[in-house]
């Protein structure tokens, strides 16, 4: 890279960062003042080559896989995003026309999800391209939806399709093409539902290690058990139900709601435009199960991603 | 790595986010309240093994200079930090007693600065070590100081000593010992000056690549021209002006305020137990000036840290 770090943000950054919070990008810091009566809702997920990308994936398809990961996970509290901060580790062989096309996959989504680039940081590295984006959203005071209010009675759904990403995943291992490498390397982050379920779950998250692993993470958090039932777990690849809730990186929406709210869900993903599931129900217990069709727990190899 | 990654966030890092904002960890997302009055200042840095550490450096030490560059940024704006995100690229070789120490540093300068952990990402890398840190402070509304308002006239300062980092530096590189090794590793973010300095520094910043490099942003970014008066810039180490000014990893405070202000600048100084020196002064025009004795510009090899 004959280019310096200034040149780079100046040239292909700046203009991804026209709020007043980013001041330019020219200072050290982002300056954000927030909304009134909301708080702010922030996460933070690293993308890393090698292990959640392919180094030679479409540059601009790393660049939304990065902001979108972390849509995500907003989406899923209920919050709306309004700007993000990029870390970028860069090795060596990263090139201009490589940042060029990266910038824009970052400017496609600023405009998609209306938000802006409020700070980062840039620096080289002898090993793999990493993407880090911290994203923050706002949420009216109190109304985030967390993963510990789930209550035994009410029922569990998902938005979106399930193990779509996952035989994305195993077409690109196997070097064949498939119409789910797309959702593999750009995911859907479901920012219009969530805001919209705000009021209506109890309990959400988005499914990026897995439906059962983090299905899992709600029964913890909650105190409580849920069984999904494998039947209706939804999906559009030819992946087993137990395959699919184990696949991993599908970045819907899993939530848990009353019983007596179930229409009042159904209308809210009907505004939001996204198809919703209803896949099993909460109990009292611990744990979670993936029921076959006589209601017995299917065993399973694994729950979802493990990271290490 | 045995254990998995919810192990060691609930052993290790849980503790450290004894906050209701963190939710325990327990959550993709941290939730802030912000202070009433207040806008949120947000900084993010990253140190990469064998780039900004060394990897056989004492695994206490990488966690606190993690967080220090960035409670340095926060510091320099006039804020004070309230929280951070930690974001760990870890590779296989790091085994759970040196986590143990990593979380112990972080632990320790919590408690120094008053700073809880809010949340974060870890994840496994086949390259080097990588710990990005966000950090969060609160300013009051209007009063984070910028680097856009250096003002013709104004005078120079900077806190503490500069190049001792870089002499530390040096003594690593060379294996050999030397008091300064501890500042590189270490740095002393002054955060007790940096609040101080609201409504009398025109323009601030934090010394991180270089005291002339650092200061030309300020000259940049307030259209002014800086002069740097070589026999004031304080040091500890050996280095001689010119190579201490372009040394960088200080981490000290450089910052502008008008002359009249002299008295109560030394005086917050004082207040904050703070060293401070007067180095400089800046004059209508643009770019940056290192001057000998005589007022002649010392011609630079460069002028700070490349990042590329």
């Amino acid at each position: 890279m004959a280019r310096s770090e200034f040149r780079i943000i100046a040239d292909l950054f700046a203009p991804l960062a026209r709020t007043p919070a980013a001041l330019g990008l020219k200072d050290d810091v982002a300056l954000i003042a927030p909304r009134k009566g909301h708080e702010l809702v922030l996460t933070t997920d690293a993308i890393v080559a090698g292990v959640d990308f392919f180094a030679n994936d479409p540059p601009d398809t790393i660049a939304r896989k990065a902001l979108r990961v972390n849509l995500s996970d907003l989406a899923a509290k209920g919050a709306e995003p309004f700007g993000y901060l990029l870390t970028l580790a860069l090795p060596k062989t990263v090139t201009q026309s490589w940042l060029k096309a990266f910038a824009r996959g970052l400017a496609q989504d600023q405009r998609t999800f209306r938000i802006a680039l409020l700070g980062g940081d840039l620096s080289g590295t002898p090993g793999p391209l990493t993407v880090s984006v911290t994203a923050f959203g706002h949420v009216p005071k109190g109304k985030a939806i967390l993963r510990r209010g789930a209550r035994p009675g009410d029922l569990v759904f998902v938005s979106g399709t399930i193990g779509d990403s996952g035989a994305g995943l195993a077409a690109l291992l196997a070097k064949k093409r498939s119409p789910f490498i797309a959702r593999y390397r750009v995911p859907e982050p479901r920012t219009r539902l969530g805001p919209k379920l705000r009021g209506l779950a109890t309990a959400a998250l988005d499914v990026s290690d897995g439906l059962i692993a983090d299905l899992a993470h709600i029964a913890d958090q909650s105190q409580v058990h849920i069984a999904v039932e494998a039947a209706r777990v939804p999906r559009g690849s030819k992946l087993s139900p137990a395959e699919a809730a184990t696949a991993g990186d599908d970045y819907e929406i899993a939530f848990t709601a009353p019983r007596a709210r179930r229409a009042k869900v159904l209308a809210a993903a009907k505004a939001a435009r996204t198809p919703v599931t209803e896949i099993g129900f909460v109990m009292p217990g611990r744990g979670i199960a993936l029921l076959d069709s006589a209601g017995k727990p299917i065993p399973l190899k694994r729950t979802g991603y493990r990271h290490f």
